[in-house]
């Protein structure tokens, strides 16, 4: 199965690609690689949640802001190349969460972008992960990605 | 036009490149790219600010401190390549913004570097941006970035 | 000396490889580089420090747990490609740091992995690196690495 394939089995849609907020544009293709500009929340160019992962939200909400950030970076991605196949892999995938100083469980948090990208992009090896605890994100959203796909 | 022929046409005049704070160097050129070390707000060996954006610094100071390393890793690529025309683009700016948990202007100050390099580099199609807000800097500087180039 | 007899040479014997601690994998070669995982400072499956550098831990335990976090990721890229001597060199470290808004030192701090990195791969001229404080990282350990190899 094709990652398109997977994801019309998998009854994903995607939303529209997010805007950037600034002087940048969503995706650069360059080296082989597709370097995402940073993946928010947003839905309809609106924050879906906002506040600090374990003092306003929930680590299920952080998981599910993860989530809707990775298909927007999904989203991104098939503008910018016209299809999700053109897409090999997920090469790596940073989460960044807004947390206070006492916050440990970014794993969880971060799992729910990396399962939905497992989900899609299995068949070699997955993808590299780092998750780490901000003290701020833009508009006060919980979850930020950083996101590299390898092309084909 | 070049992008040494619009830095002029600009009137920039790139500083002296500042120097790495440890057991590293300031760039390194791997596959095609040119990956910096994190660009600060330094000016001949000293930070120009310190302090939280939206405690101690304005909006405003945050974004002349992107600019300003931005212009540092202008003059760091140079450096190293000899020329900014040995530069095709701009592939990805990730601007690491010292700040406080209530914080949420994060696309303005990082506009001070986008719109620096946009305005050098635009001929194609712009640069892809993470914008992070974090709780602390080296020395207390308000922002560090993380910029990747495609060599030509 | 290659990077193995440098190894030896240094008599450093490289860590378990640490597992994952979600739906990732160590490490993803693609485009001549190798993207490493967030190196945290675990030793057989459990941290070895946590905290905050300059809370509860001293500028030195942050180095120490620098140098830990980066022996596993020369453990993980080891296991990934078989011998050190497939990496030819380290091209960019990011070194997060957990810390208190208050916190300068990351150089300091982030030297536990540089210095160790340019024991082993100084022949051609070092790696690019950032150094950044946060707020929190996973099970409240005090840095996390971001680590790029390029292959041979």
């Amino acid at each position: 199965m094709t990652v398109m394939q997977r994801l019309r089995a998998l009854q994903l849609i995607l939303p529209e690609p997010p805007t950037p907020l600034g002087a940048y544009v969503p995706a650069v293709a360059a080296g082989g690689m597709l370097f995402l500009s940073g993946m928010l929340p947003v839905k309809d160019g609106h924050p879906v949640w906002t506040g600090l992962v374990g003092v306003e939200l929930s680590i299920d909400e952080g998981r599910q802001a993860a989530r809707l950030a990775a298909l927007n970076g999904l989203a991104v991605a098939q503008a910018k190349m016209g299809s999700l196949d053109r897409i090999k892999r997920v090469v790596r995938l940073t989460v960044h969460i807004a947390a206070a100083p006492d916050f440990s469980d970014h794993a969880a948090v971060a799992d729910g972008a990396s399962t939905l990208l497992a989900s899609l992009f299995n068949e070699t090896d997955g993808h590299a992960r780092l998750a780490v605890g901000v003290s701020s994100l833009p508009a006060k959203m919980p979850v930020e990605l950083e996101m590299i796909f390898e092309l084909r």
